[in-house]
């Protein structure tokens, strides 16, 4: 009785982990935004960093916090590499200077947008989507022709991901050997 | 025969919830640092804070991380109190400026150091404790009389947590009313 017992207890675990952290869609192939992330596996944070060729640094700085579905982290751990139904979200958050004790420097307030990285290798020819839900609850992915997309594939450290910026998976991947050759020849080079 | 078996299920999940986020003591009295934080619940991040009253912006900026254990996290949710075995940890890191494609604001590197804040009602006569790990695995409680003690006492906006540098946090406490009356004749003031 205890073993049948414990098969349902796996069971139900199983259930439960599949439904909590994975891509959810609407019937017309929205991306709903994970209502729970801020209680997934947080990766980094940047405070108003840019890409653009000739960057100024912005007056208004704002913070990006990274968040990654628990079940594909635990993966990420063991291999190096996203498992299929992998979720990141990117908050963006305003930041501020002086304010209570704070005198120097700059801490976070209100979210400016939210936005998702996913891993859906039925659902996108191209593998990984990317979605800008602003402050809405479902977006639809950007064309798989866009900068989104391109910028991705060509800089990032493990498949389609910013793994240079996350100090903790990029120890991991780099003992997996699971960096992208692109990425390995371009802090050859440096 | 099921009801018994879901006292055994609830039973395990209790204990080992108690024993995964909760603080851990050497026989000396020294907190160890938990081993999982990263795993744990993300408050929120800062660049270069600084506390003095003439603070000048550092030319090497800091970003601080700040995490709290989930069980004690999932009761501020609820009650807007922090339940007694609290942890949060401030993980401090270098930032870096340009490296790889971003070419403004400032990203996050190696580890500083690790610093923890204590809810432990019947160890600490003060309740809430300071411990500065550096680098290293465990370290002892700074005095009742610490700076620490004094200004998280003092100026923090939830019992003697920066509540008000956790956005998320922060409005839950607003819901609950649990801000400390001293902070909130300090916001009224500006």
């Amino acid at each position: 009785m205890y073993a049948r017992c414990l098969v349902v207890v796996i069971a139900l675990a199983a259930y439960g982990q599949q439904n909590t952290d994975a891509p959810q869609y609407t019937a017309a192939g929205e991306l709903l935004s994970p209502t729970n992330y801020r209680e997934w596996i947080y990766l980094s944070s940047g405070l108003g960093m840019t890409y653009g060729p000739n960057a100024s640094e912005p007056e208004d700085p704002r913070f990006d916090n990274v968040f990654v579905n628990p079940s594909s982290y635990r993966a990420f751990l063991t291999t190096g590499k996203w498992p299929d139904k992998t979720v990141f979200i990117l908050e963006i958050r305003r930041s501020v200077g002086k304010g209570s004790i704070n005198n120097g420097g700059r801490y976070q307030s209100e979210i400016v947008s939210v936005e998702a990285a996913v891993k859906d290798e039925r659902r996108f020819p191209q593998k990984w989507a990317y979605f800008g839900f602003g402050r809405n609850a479902k977006a639809l992915a950007a064309p798989a022709t866009s900068s989104c997309n391109a910028c991705h594939g060509k800089n990032a450290a493990v498949e389609n991901t910013f793994v240079q910026f996350y100090p903790t998976l990029l120890e991991v991947a780099s003992q997996k050997g699971t960096l992208n050759p692109a990425y390995t020849a371009t802090t050859r080079a440096h």
